[in-house]
């Protein structure tokens, strides 16, 4: 636990007579996911000093008093486990919070005016830098263009993150600023859109991005420092007490770690490193330790086995049917995916890699087929997204799920915002094994669920709504998408409290409200377990706690800089 | 301070009544360098549960025992602070010690039992490195080969390199690794040894020695680790409890972290980053806190303003006696070294110059009188070296010791092995301005003193003796050299406890005994105040205590795996 936050403790045991002063938490309505996956319902429970659940107990059974000094009154509000998000990027998260957001865009022109109104706003930045742009939802049927940006920041370099994050839009003085031309080359794994002179028109995909985003002024250490802080004020506002960051960097590292060290860092990152060189210069010869009081950890490393379906980059067994002539691109051939999954398994980092494709999922489930035969034991290989698998290759997820174990990460709201694009890359016949939530938790995988924020809101509760109904925000289409593979409230659940911290080994630390888990909960004005899909994307967080300290009230917004120190509910709240 | 030891302290004060165990040194004849840099005498501590000194007694003064539970019997041995090395290599010393050194062998039997004891040693080195061989030394007519090696180390690659750098020995297994076969070609300059049959035979002579040199692997995160654990047994068994690591790299960084976040950092570490990148990278928006109960921080970064007089790199004003026709030469030009110290002065770094000739001196005291109009306060401008000054430079270094404060960072140890060599690149003219310890305090500079371990031994009772005569370890030249340069007694052990701590921000948390400092001391069977140079260098360090925990016992010394949470005083010891 963290130095300051014993301190407390420390002193609570010098002076404070009995040693013990455990923390009595009833009058709520509770629900929590069992270590069997079904959902129980939970009537009080008893924290100690350190921040661990003590105790639980079902609705009207007696709690002990037993060396209780501190009360928190649950007014008779619902109260869940903390929600943990299995698949975000943390530090992109915040800065995305701190950048032009272009996500709400309904057509071109509305982005133009937001863009031209975020320059004028900002004439300081050297860089008008944003995120979230996607041209299906304009119904453009194309990529904009760099002399459409021209048109409205002709003086300097903008450079725009698509939705997925598989494409970027420069204007003339990025790509100038950047040194590409006409002569430039597409690196492996990605592609320079051209106009019909054959000039760079202002949209690099996938690897081909790195050539303009390397341009790009890094951030200051001080402009991570303030991401990591504007991130973890979302996610507390989302109930989310847990995250897993799909790629950290070095420089993401050490920004998890000051905040560690400030004892600023109050949502549980479960850390996975951008690629095995970062792996090994972050976590050295293995995963680190739980820091922090479990709340951070490097537990392995995320690869990339292909790209994203809207911008082509997914890698399809058979064509695209909006696209005859590509079926996208695999980003490592076998070997090399081999090779680095298997630098990372020998010395136990646990492997998280991004397949969308049905190619890409095939190749990869092949791969931790055969790396399963070298490195035993518990691993808990991950896939990323696991967006199109052929259902051809679910038996071998089933044979993976009972040997070293294989986790489906899977974002619900992609199934709602993906629908219409889906539908369109994959044709009719590739649905089945699209977003198949329900038929890989069947092959015996371990189901977890997030957001791939900020490609989404890390909203859970529009994830939950998703996860139960498959329909979007407009309850489109009714019934649901491909209803079969809707799954069920405590599997939804699951899916973002118990089984999101198993698919980071984060079972045995928090997850679920049981004994010597640390108290991570949330209270709601909803209940997930009854309410209506539309209903549970209305939900309002209350109040987030991490560890036994309160991170967030909605009563009090604008606390600052809440720590765990900060955090020792005082007698009679 | 660290959670574990924390939590030690919050379980004492949880079950024991009263709440703090207090603990009684006693019985020792002890000294101290005081607030004002006089030595006192000390007859008595007391220490409470978190490892910091509560009390200081003079002798026959009586202590208070109230809540005193434990007893540290001093057994009338001498006591002093713990010994700080304000500057050396931590991770170099020891990948230094771990290198096999055969220069001592005397057959070719002799050199295969080290090396095959060595091997058993180090089970977990990936490579066994070693050097020094020589066989004419052993008469053995021929070079040994690669065949007697693998007798012995068959299964790791073994690279040993001859006494005077101009062979390399190679095993098969290390051959094999570096691709070296039948059909290899030796390069220009070299030649390979091959046996009756073409095949080579384990020796590669002057530049073929690089075809398995550069084969050997760059030291991986458990090599790093065992360097840690390596370096640190030595030093506490010097008597050091705390170091400067001049030159930290992310790699070094990360290994000091993993050794904190394991509890196994018990010498105090205040790192220098290797550059400003690495200080950006390590440091983030500014130096570190104080980490793990004040036994790691990252205080600013370290520059180079030129090379060393030996290889004639060091920067004069005027050309080398022994070789007029160069002066050496700046690695920085003006503009870049201001560039550097600025962009670390911003955000308050502190900036630590490697500075050895009179010009390189003479620069960067130019230099930091500029930075001093711009960066006021507390700054600690360090001059690591600060080997040759002309003494019309000392007036500006008084100036700035005035102003934010200026600390000459030397290495007594240096002037005994260098004095020969110094005559001869200097000339009679310069010597008076070479090594001036005593006259560069005189202007008002704080002087810290070191080693530079790996370059010698991290010998602090070498340097004591040193620095107070001027003599090396022969004597030479009796009355020492230049001897109106000696330092007196209570400067020279200064200059290893207060000033060092004081040269790296840490007056206020160790390196003397007083009332709220960490209790670093050491139990030594020499009195450094009244015994001879001779017998200050024959110092035999008998424990080491390091926050209150001992680190080292000289009559346990295989202990292994000392932390500081094992290290609590047991009662009645």
């Amino acid at each position: 636990m963290t130095s300051r936050f014993l301190l407390t403790t420390l002193l609570a045991g010098a002076f404070a007579t009995p040693a013990h002063a455990d923390v009595l938490v009833d009058n709520f309505k509770g629900y929590t996911v069992g270590a069997d996956g079904t959902v129980a319902q939970v009537g009080a429970m008893v924290l100690d000093d350190a921040g661990t659940i003590k105790a639980v107990y079902a609705p009207g059974q007696k709690p002990s008093k037993k060396g209780v000094r501190f009360h928190i009154d649950g007014k008779g509000r619902i109260l869940l486990p903390g929600l943990i998000d299995a698949h975000l990027h943390v530090l992109s998260t915040g800065f995305a919070a701190l950048t032009l957001d272009l996500s709400e865009t309904t057509s071109l022109a509305d982005a133009l005016n937001k863009i031209s109104a975020f320059a004028a706003e900002h004439p300081d930045r050297a860089w008008i830098i944003g995120r979230g742009w996607n041209q299906e939802k304009w119904k453009l049927g194309r990529f904009p263009t760099a002399a459409e940006l021209d048109m409205i920041v002709p003086d300097r370099p903008v450079w725009l993150e698509r939705v997925d994050g598989h494409a970027g839009w420069a204007n003339t003085a990025a790509l100038k600023a950047a040194g590409v031309t006409s002569s430039s080359q597409a690196p492996a794994g990605g592609s320079i859109d051209k106009d019909a002179s054959g000039k760079p028109a202002g949209v690099l995909v996938d690897a081909a991005q790195d050539l303009v985003a390397k341009a790009v002024p890094p951030p200051s250490a001080r402009d991570r420092d303030l991401a990591l802080a504007t991130a973890q004020r979302i996610f507390i506002r989302y109930g989310l007490t847990a995250v897993a960051d799909m790629g950290s960097t070095i420089e993401d590292w050490q920004t998890f770690r000051r905040a560690g060290d400030a004892n600023k860092l109050y949502v549980r990152i479960m850390s996975y490193a951008m690629g095995v060189d970062a792996m090994k210069l972050i976590g050295g010869p293995g995963p680190s330790p739980w820091l922090y009081a479990d709340r951070l950890r490097l537990n392995g490393v995320k690869l990339y086995m292909d790209g994203a379906l809207g911008s082509r980059g997914a890698w399809l067994k058979a064509p695209y049917a909006d696209k005859p002539d590509t079926r996208g691109l695999p980003q490592l051939n076998q070997t090399q995916l081999g090779n680095l999954m298997s630098r990372a398994a020998m010395d136990n980092f646990q492997v998280a890699v991004h397949a969308i494709g049905d190619a890409g999922n095939g190749t990869l489930l092949g791969a931790i087929d055969d790396l399963s035969q070298t490195y035993k034991g518990d691993r808990r290989w991950r896939i990323e997204h696991a967006q199109v698998i052929d259902p051809a290759d679910w038996p071998r997820m089933g044979r993976i799920a009972a040997n070293g174990g294989i986790v489906a990460s899977m974002q619900p709201v992609h199934q709602t915002s993906d629908r219409v694009m889906a539908e369109a890359r994959l044709g009719p016949d590739r649905l089945r094994g699209a977003y198949a939530w329900k038929s890989l938790k069947g092959t015996g995988a371990t189901l977890a669920f997030g957001s791939d924020a900020p490609v989404e809101k890390p909203d859970p509760w529009a994830g939950l709504a998703a996860a139960i109904s498959r329909e979007d925000e407009n309850g489109l289409p009714p019934g649901g998408w491909q209803p079969q593979e809707k799954v069920d409230r405590a599997t939804a659940l699951a899916g973002y409290t118990s089984q999101a911290a198993y698919a980071g080994f984060a079972e045995s630390r928090f997850g679920r409200l049981a004994p010597g888990l640390r108290a991570d909960f949330i209270f709601v004005d909803t209940d997930p377990m009854s309410a209506s899909p539309a209903e549970i994307r209305k939900t309002k967080v209350l109040e987030t706690w991490v560890g036994g300290g309160k991170v967030w009230d909605a009563a009090d917004p604008d606390a600052k800089g809440i720590t765990s120190s900060e955090t020792k509910p005082s007698k009679g709240r």
